[in-house]
């Protein structure tokens, strides 16, 4: 008898906050490889703020996932059929496989894991996707010198924690902005940060002031709306923004904030710039060759929140929409 | 006797658009030149959208006209005394020289311009600081390649037509915004833009679909609000928009009107960067090198609308956020 694959499928699209009714959990068998194609045992699967992006209608940076379709996820698993060359059952591979049990893919779109089993979340973090927009959307966006003040918000999130560690090894002041006491205890006394600053506690604007006193030189913004506005007003002469999420603003039911301080780019000479990490998907090498080094020395410290069970899903995405996960979260879906 | 200067000081600090108690008239004797100094005769003076960020308080990228000051203003005039070497009574000069009839600057401060007197409007204006913001901000901040399409805000006025005849220059598919029939008119059978919309008459948004089927690859904002916002939802990837101005923000008594549809530089990895003329002060000969033979080609178009009158000054600066002004607006204040 065939194995089953239970799947998240998208059953209507969210207003605001995803609730239970946008989820149908479905089950269907287990499908085989053809020619090409690798069945993967998913065992992690990676939730990212980007995923509500991909649950809205209308273009973006990707197509929307369609009224049906399996929800789109990043995550790792282990090959348990193969019919392309170069992936064997019992690879341990990370790619794009959904939010279910189990994935058919091309076998040119997994990429191989040479590593322990207990190592696969480090795969889709520090070491996958958000590492990967961390450190190209710091150092190929945001341009940070030796001696610059760099400021990063969801700082203790799975890529701003990566932005300002890799800001520390390149020798600049870094202020973090994260919400909570043990976040920002997280940021100054675990990661090396100079400074943070618990957004839901204090001024984000008079904090900035006081934390970054020749002004801001690259600002890494995942969140948007308020903290936004408050980093443009400190921002110095030729600063660097980079904009790489805004999650405050992704559950709105009105329209996004803009950033109303946005003529501060006018006066202080400075720029604002989207990044998408797919675009240096051809530089992961570059990227791997970094940081492979630094974790393995201790340079940068990585965190996963993992929860167990798939059937949870739907409710632990939401933690990051809540500002929950500590680290880089992650459902484990199964034993290897 | 000593000859009178008139001059407008800066009353008060206007809340909105300004209004005449902002303003004293004053008279005081026409001052003597000291060493290394010049006496000028004001004969044109320059009004310029920027003037009313200077009557604001608060950090910018120039210090505020303070209270009782004479008004900030470029201007073109003669010398009519001279304490500095190089620069002799007679010689028609440009600088930043106040809303005053006669003005003693640094000889350093001066330009020389060696034109007849009634070419000293074109050089406040397209050979001026107007073209010089035009052309850094097109070709060093917005880079467009041939092909490229070029959207221009404010596209009548002394940048934006600038902005447009040069991006025609460099092969670009160009479009202006501009407010009514007379100068959409002017700025497609005149100027040679591609189309031209009118923001007054038509949905921007819509029009810059219709105009620019594969997105807008450069933007120049001399405007801000809601016509930013059309842009933005409308860049083609990697889109390079330039900040020089947001002339429908500079009279808000509410918050500037941040740009909504921001995000969409994270979807198109598009950039939006602020730029300040005075940063390509040191560039001069090499915006002089190209402008003045595109200008006596004829491959540049020119216009000035001159009102005369020292005295008109404060209801003239409102034509500009009036939109009442076709090309450069410039007051002439005497004759030779």
């Amino acid at each position: 008898m065939a194995a089953i694959n239970r799947q998240f499928r998208l059953a209507s699209r969210p207003v605001g906050m995803p609730v239970s009714s946008n989820w149908n959990l479905t089950e269907e068998p287990v499908a085989e490889p053809k020619d090409g194609e690798v069945l993967v045992k998913v065992l992690y699967i990676s939730l990212d703020p980007a995923m509500r992006g991909w649950m809205n209608e209308g273009k973006s940076y990707v197509p929307p996932v369609g009224i049906g379709e399996v929800m789109r996820a990043l995550g790792a698993g282990k090959v348990v059929a193969s019919k392309f060359d170069g992936v064997a059952v019992g690879d341990y591979v990370g790619g794009i496989f959904g939010v279910q049990e189990y994935a058919v893919v091309p076998g040119k779109a997994v990429n191989k894991i040479d590593a322990p089993v207990d190592r696969l979340p480090l795969y889709i973090g520090a070491l996958g996707m958000p590492g990967s927009t961390a450190y190209f959307g710091l150092l190929a966006v945001g341009r940070p010198e030796p001696g610059n003040t760099v400021v990063v918000s969801g700082a203790a999130g799975a890529v701003g924690s990566i932005v300002g560690q890799i800001a520390k090894i390149k020798n600049c002041q870094v202020v973090g902005i994260a919400g909570g006491p043990e976040k920002c205890k997280y940021l100054t006394a675990e990661l090396g940060f100079d400074a943070a600053i618990d957004y839901k506690a204090e001024n984000v604007y008079s904090a900035l002031r006081t934390h970054c006193p020749n002004g801001i030189d690259v600002y890494f913004d995942n969140v948007g709306g308020d903290i936004l506005d408050a980093a443009l007003a400190n921002l110095a002469l030729h600063a660097r923004i980079v904009i790489c999420g805004a999650i405050s603003q992704y559950n709105n039911t009105t329209p996004v904030k803009g950033p109303s301080n946005y003529l501060s780019l006018l006066v202080n000479r400075a720029s604002m710039t989207g990044m998408v990490v797919v675009d240096y998907l051809g530089r992961t090498a570059e990227f791997r060759g970094a940081m492979v080094p630094w974790v393995k020395e201790g340079k940068i410290k990585t965190r996963e929140h993992i929860v167990e069970g798939f059937e949870k899903f739907a409710e632990t995405l939401l933690m990051l929409f809540k500002g929950e996960n500590e680290g880089k979260l992650v459902i484990k879906v199964a034993a290897d």
